[in-house]
């Protein structure tokens, strides 16, 4: 039985520093972000070498005892010093300081290639929403892609709703962070990827694309409101719809992409 | 050229009245309820008998002169009264008052049977958040389902963020709202659909399903922390999981009920 210090407050300079991270230029400079509750710290810890720091409450402390071997640094702080550094309504009680995790989009490209093979790639083009992105990195680590790569102006990675919605998924495939949509897809193809468009007005239907789907492909979802931009669709080998049987006039990006990418995931098993 | 009164305030009686159907009790007494944006304006102007007034903007009544004809009661009013009606950030200049669209069960199912067969359902069991509720009743629309039944201690239907991420679809299609799941399930075997439980741990994949897919189906979706309540999984004919490939625990309800859908959709037309 240790003795602990006392739980330090929300006015504490460390768990001050901490959620400074809450804000992305403060992100940006340090290269830190912050994993909000038990699945994505249990997740993050998993990633050698991620997790820097992680604040929990006394009681979280005892809650996720198993984790002492592999957490590097408790800090123990009060319930209001965890809200504190807590994006969500009802807090879970602990919180890792962690690394940035985003790869470049080449070396993950080769590392695949070089041990197995790259069949599945989710590229988003200006995904806006940070809860989007987050469901496009969970479904596509369900789906089992290889990479997902937020390109264009898309939303912070490492927002906290972000990394909320990814369920942990963030820490389980690389992720890139690539601000050329262009260059994303130049790489894609250069690895031998066939470019598939997500689009409602595509030329092709996602079911009757049973042999273009089972190629290597890299998907390409564009902005939750406004779809692809045109002069990206055009750059895709394929423009694939989605068969709308109802009323419907779309849907959104998250179902969206689930679709897709698990169309090519059943394709590439069959 | 008609010469317009001045716009009403937010001040108003008649707008203030309209505001009061942000309240779910002020709804459910007046079985009136809040559409929010032109989309979901002009969705419910095609319905016959729903839009009681619409509330606008004197930019909007001008922008969408081509509802005239069908808009039964135009109210103008000021930008900042407008606001007031919507739950949107960014209010579109539309708000039209509705009445309740949700029918019983038995009617929607009596009716689909004598005019065609009804094919595919949706039952979403206790689904707590108004914009999953919603998203799956925009996604049951694309898939062509029949119906959509809130069952259990589902949203209410008429939340305005569930109208909002149903983008129009609440309009679509008949949407039933049944406290009980258990009278969903009898409804629907009654009707001589098959029982599919979306279920993480169900016995059978939705890769390996086609045959039972190619029945007349209702799906059951369950809540989106807790899934399905096993004594309610256990009711459906079979149990079928989602093939998780990589890492993810899960999906989310969003994404699990557009896969199993567009999965029965493509299975009904093959």
């Amino acid at each position: 039985m240790t003795t602990p210090s006392a739980p330090l407050t929300a006015g504490n300079a460390r768990v001050k520093q901490a959620r400074k991270l809450s804000r992305r230029s403060e992100r940006s400079e340090r290269r830190l972000f912050l994993a909000d509750g038990p699945k994505a710290v249990e997740a993050a810890l998993d990633v050698e070498g991620c997790v820097v720091e992680v604040f929990a409450t006394l009681e979280a402390t005892q809650r996720y005892s198993e984790w002492h071997g592999c957490v590097p640094a408790w800090t123990v702080v009060e319930d209001r010093a965890l809200a504190s550094l807590s994006d969500s309504v009802t807090p879970a009680g602990v919180v890792a300081v962690c690394r940035f995790l985003d790869v470049p989009l080449a070396s993950v490209l080769e590392h695949v290639e070089a041990t197995s093979r790259v069949d599945l790639i989710a590229i988003c083009a200006d995904v806006r929403d940070p809860g989007n992105a987050g469901t496009v990195i969970r479904t596509a680590d369900a789906a089992g892609a290889d990479v997902v790569v937020l390109a264009g102006s898309s939303v912070d990675l490492y927002n906290p709703k972000t990394v909320r919605a990814s369920v942990g998924s963030l820490f389980h495939l690389p992720v890139v962070v690539e601000p050329g949509v262009r260059t994303a897809i130049d790489a894609a193809r250069a690895a031998g990827l066939t470019i598939l468009a997500a689009d409602g007005h595509g030329e092709v239907s996602l079911d009757a694309a049973a042999d273009i789907l089972s190629r290597p492909t890299a998907w390409l979802f564009g902005n939750e409101a406004r779809g692809l931009a045109p002069e990206i669709a055009t750059l895709a080998d394929h423009r694939v719809r989605i068969p709308i049987h109802g009323r419907a006039e779309s849907l959104n990006l998250a179902t969206a992409s689930a679709l897709c990418l698990y169309a090519s995931a059943s394709a590439h098993r069959r």
